[in-house]
């Protein structure tokens, strides 16, 4: 087994060698290079590397299909940006901002048509398999963006449903991701379906820990402004946990919510996060899904060393220590 | 080999029975639903199961994938209507207009989603070779799409350039599906490929009929106002020929185009066209491409009775009296 740096050098060599910067038209390829330029962790094709390695295949004969898991998330947050009106990702201008609405609505498609074609390039033996699996995630993803922006016009969402939609908006990609690779080394369906459950709930954890982090990381590592989903007024696990309680705790977050200014607004829902006990149920909520990942991965055949590398990559994504 | 109208038949029933009126989140499922009702004219399902029939199997073994060609066809016009600002389509509100431009988006990816796992649900001997038709084909519609937005920007565009996007964006597509009917039945790979000729000259032909329509055309039986295209300054076959011969000519269709009062403007340009012989340019280059159809599929070794099927197609299609 290689280290994670290494299967995130082979997956960034992959994507230099697309040449999609001399593709024509111009206008419906520059946009997708762009969007797949340095900047991501590439934590899903990595996971693809390192599940046929694990399941005795080389890392090489799942390349293209990982850089097509790649090319999904990135056709996804294409069009996610446009969705969100965002005009920023990874601190540069999104496409739709860089170009048009149009652009990254029609590059995105041909996005997930390229994806579609990677992913193809396994063995016909395997060829069912992980076309299933790869379009099977691709819908819980699109039903996951849309529970979230339903639940966005929704005035209480349970803990339950939100987890549901990240499950299927975070959890689906990264447990296919996982899953297309031991396909490609051709294991057991029963080891494929649980890499699929690590994946899942790795992919829990980590939503859970980035809307904890959102409001109670440290500015100088987390990347983004501190507190941005309080000023968007994101639903995340931090605010469904304490609305579906009801009761003055629910009133007192509702009420801080409405606080226009937006540094005051911070931090009173700080408080009441930390009066009603949130950050210790964030922590306890991510350490039950990375050790659910962590049990599904220990079920499987792999060897010793195999799950050694699945253990170490949940301590890189997990920040256990707190 | 049954009728046009029984192949169209089978469709409407196949989309009648997805049942995606059902389905949850219904934000996601109704407006495809919506955008699958009733109204269209299914040329390329009916493509797809004349192929298979004529090829030798039954056109129930192609209907789940020719249904998949149909949503894919949809998904391109829920996307389109959303890049070209269409309020309207086949009388209805489009879906961003009925729902909002999110719905649009992520309904449409959905649906792409969608069409490959029902092209996708054909024996494994014929899955890849299906696959690949279907994406190599996806991949055209998106560049022609591009093309199509880059030539409206654009002062001059050939008729070599206009014949070329129009094959991509409608002509790619008909081939496709009369290839994947022709795959499933198994049939060569020359037979195929011939097939796929067939569908996109049909496509050309269909195109520039269609230019020539807008202009020219029975407004009892075209279904739109006519002129259309000359109020949106569409660029169409008609145009780019005008345009492509430079001198006088070409500078009074400019000149006419920016005549501000619509009605006047659609009289003046019909009158320029007129005088430039373009009606009769139409009708040549339709029944040149009529032609390469009808000649790419009598070069098959599909049975005289298959061979008259995919004629009438073309006359039905084609109104070769005027």
């Amino acid at each position: 087994m290689k280290s994670v740096s290494d299967y995130t050098y082979m997956v960034e060599e992959s994507i230099a060698g697309l040449g999609y910067g001399a593709a024509t038209p111009t206008n419906l390829y520059l946009p997708i290079e762009y969007g797949l330029q340095k900047g991501g962790k590439r934590i899903r094709p990595v996971l693809t590397l390192m599940a046929s390695e694990a399941f005795g295949t080389t890392a090489q004969k799942a390349l293209i299909p990982a850089t097509g898991i790649e090319m999904f998330h990135n056709f996804t947050l294409l069009h996610d940006d446009v969705m969100d009106r965002s005009d920023l990702r990874r601190g540069r201008p999104t496409v739709h901002k860089k170009w048009d609405e149009n652009t990254a609505i029609l590059s995105g498609d041909t996005m997930l048509t390229l994806a579609t074609q990677m992913v193809s390039t396994v063995p016909d033996v395997v060829l069912r398999r992980v076309l299933d699996t790869f379009n099977r995630m691709a819908i819980a993803v699109y039903e996951g963006q849309c529970l979230d922006m339903d639940f966005e016009q929704m005035d209480v969402v349970s803990a339950e449903s939100y987890l549901d939609m990240i499950g299927k908006k975070t959890g689906a990609l990264l447990g296919a991701a996982a899953a297309i690779g031991a396909i490609i080394a051709e294991a057991s369906e029963k080891d494929c379906s649980l890499m699929e459950q690590y994946g899942y709930m790795l992919g829990l954890a980590f939503q859970i820990q980035d809307d904890w982090l959102d409001m109670f990381g440290d500015p100088a590592t987390f990347g983004k402004p501190i507190g941005g989903d309080v000023l968007n007024r994101k639903k995340t696990f931090l605010t469904v946990s304490v609305m579906e309680r009801g009761g003055a705790e629910a009133q007192a977050l509702h009420d801080a919510m409405n606080i226009s200014d937006g540094e005051l607004r911070i931090k009173t829902v700080r408080k009441i996060y930390e009066q009603a006990g949130i950050p210790d149920l964030c922590r306890e909520n991510i350490e039950f899904y990375s050790h659910k990942a962590l049990r599904a991965v220990r079920s499987t055949g792999m060897s010793e060393e195999g799950q050694r590398s699945f253990e170490k990559l949940v301590e890189k994504l997990i920040d256990r220590r707190r």
